[in-house]
C-alpha cells in the first residue's frame, strides 16, 4: 500500500497508526501540503477534496479521507467490531471528531503554531472556544469509567488521539480534564502505537510583518 | 423509536429523511438548541456533546451524531452498501461532509440567517470562503458522471443534500457547480423523500444593534 501523506499531519498518522498496529508494510509519499502540492491536478485525481492522507490500496484504488481509511482497514479486525452498538458508537466519536476536534481544534493548532492566528485573530478565538468545548464533551463521554471510547481499544481512539494529544500546542487546557488524561496514556500504550507526529516544518511558519 | 431533534436542524433532517425512506414510525421530541435545551443536563445525559439529533431505540440505547445514526439505521438495507470498497466511499463522503459542509458551510449558513455575521464578520467570511472550497470538491467528486455518491444512492447522499441544498442561504453559489445540481434533482427523486427543512424560528433571530 502507499500512504500520500506528511509527517506534521495528524490526519496522516492516524493511519500510519493503524497500518503499524495492523503491521501492514506501507510506502510513504509526502505531499507537501504547505506548498500547495496537495492543490495540484495531480493530487486532485486522488482526491477531489484535494487533502491529504489518501490511501493507495495494491489494486490502485485509492481511499482519501483519514476516517474513511480507518473504517476499511479496520474492518473485519480487532479495531472495529462487529458489534452493531458498538460499531455504531465508534463512528459516534468519529464523526465527533472530524466536526468538533479536527475542524476547531486542529485548525486553532496551525494557526497557531504557524504564526498566522495574529492575522485572523477573530477566527482564532472562534475555533479554540469552540475546540475547548469539544474537549470537555470528549471529557464527559470518557467520564463514565470506561477505558476507550467504544468499549475495547479501536479506530475511534486512533481517530480522537491525532488532535487531541497536542490540543495545548492551540492554546486548549488538557489539565482540567482528568478523564482524557487517563485515556490518553491508556491509548498510548497499546501494542505498536507509535506518535511520530513532527512539528510544522520552517517554510510553513508564517514571520510577523 | 424516539428521535430528539429540531424542525430547523439539517442534521436533524438526515435523521429523518432515512427514518422516512426505511418506512420506520418514529416520536419526535422537539429539543430548542435556539434557548439552549440542547445544553442541559437532561441533554447532555442524551448526548455529552449537547447537540441533536439524538436517536432513542427501543431498548432505550441513546444515539448522537447525524452520521452514527444513518449508519447504524442503514446497516444490512439498500442505504449502507455491504461492498466494502462501496461502503468505504459512503463513509469517505459522510466524513468529508461533517468536517468540511457542516462545520463550515452549515456554520456559515446560521451565522448568516440568524443576523450574527455581522457581529463576527471575520468568522463568518472564514467560515463561508472554506464551505465554497468544500462545494468545490464536491462537484470534483461528481463531475465523472456518477449518479450518486458512493454508486447507488446512499446515507452519504442523504448527508451531503442536508446543508448542500441551501447552501445559497450562506451566501454560496450552486449556479457554477452543473454535477451538484444534477445530483440534488436525483436525490430529491428518491423513493419518500422529503425535505422539511424549516426556517430559523424567530427567537433565532438577532436583532441589529
Amino acid at each position: 500500500m502507499i500512504l500520500y501523506d506528511h509527517p506534521a499531519s495528524g490526519n496522516c498518522m492516524k493511519a500510519r497508526i493503524l497500518l503499524r498496529q495492523l503491521e501492514i508494510p506501507f510506502e510513504r509519499v509526502t505531499v507537501d501540503l504547505f506548498t500547495g502540492e496537495t492543490r495540484t491536478l495531480a493530487h486532485f485525481g486522488r482526491n477531489p477534496d484535494g487533502r491529504i492522507p489518501v490511501l493507495g490500496l495494491d489494486d490502485g484504488q485509492l481511499i482519501p479521507e483519514s476516517g474513511a481509511i480507518l473504517a476499511h482497514l479496520g474492518e473485519g479486525t480487532e479495531y472495529l467490531p462487529a458489534d452493531p452498538l458498538a460499531r455504531t458508537r465508534v463512528f459516534q466519536w468519529m464523526f465527533f471528531e472530524q466536526n468538533r476536534i479536527e475542524a476547531e481544534l486542529a485548525y486553532a493548532r496551525f494557526l497557531k503554531l504557524s504564526g498566522r492566528f495574529d492575522q485572523i485573530p477573530e477566527v482564532f478565538e472562534n475555533r479554540l472556544e469552540r475546540g475547548r468545548d469539544a474537549l470537555a464533551a470528549l471529557d464527559r463521554g470518557l467520564s463514565d469509567g470506561r477505558d476507550f471510547l467504544a468499549g475495547d481499544y479501536s479506530i475511534a481512539d486512533i481517530a480522537l488521539y491525532a488532535y487531541v494529544h497536542c490540543a495545548e500546542d492551540a492554546g486548549a487546557e488538557l489539565g482540567p480534564h482528568e478523564a482524557i488524561a487517563g485515556w490518553l496514556s491508556r491509548v498510548e500504550a497499546t501494542p505498536r502505537f507509535e506518535n511520530d507526529l513532527e512539528p510544522l516544518p520552517e517554510h510553513a511558519l508564517q514571520r510577523p510583518v
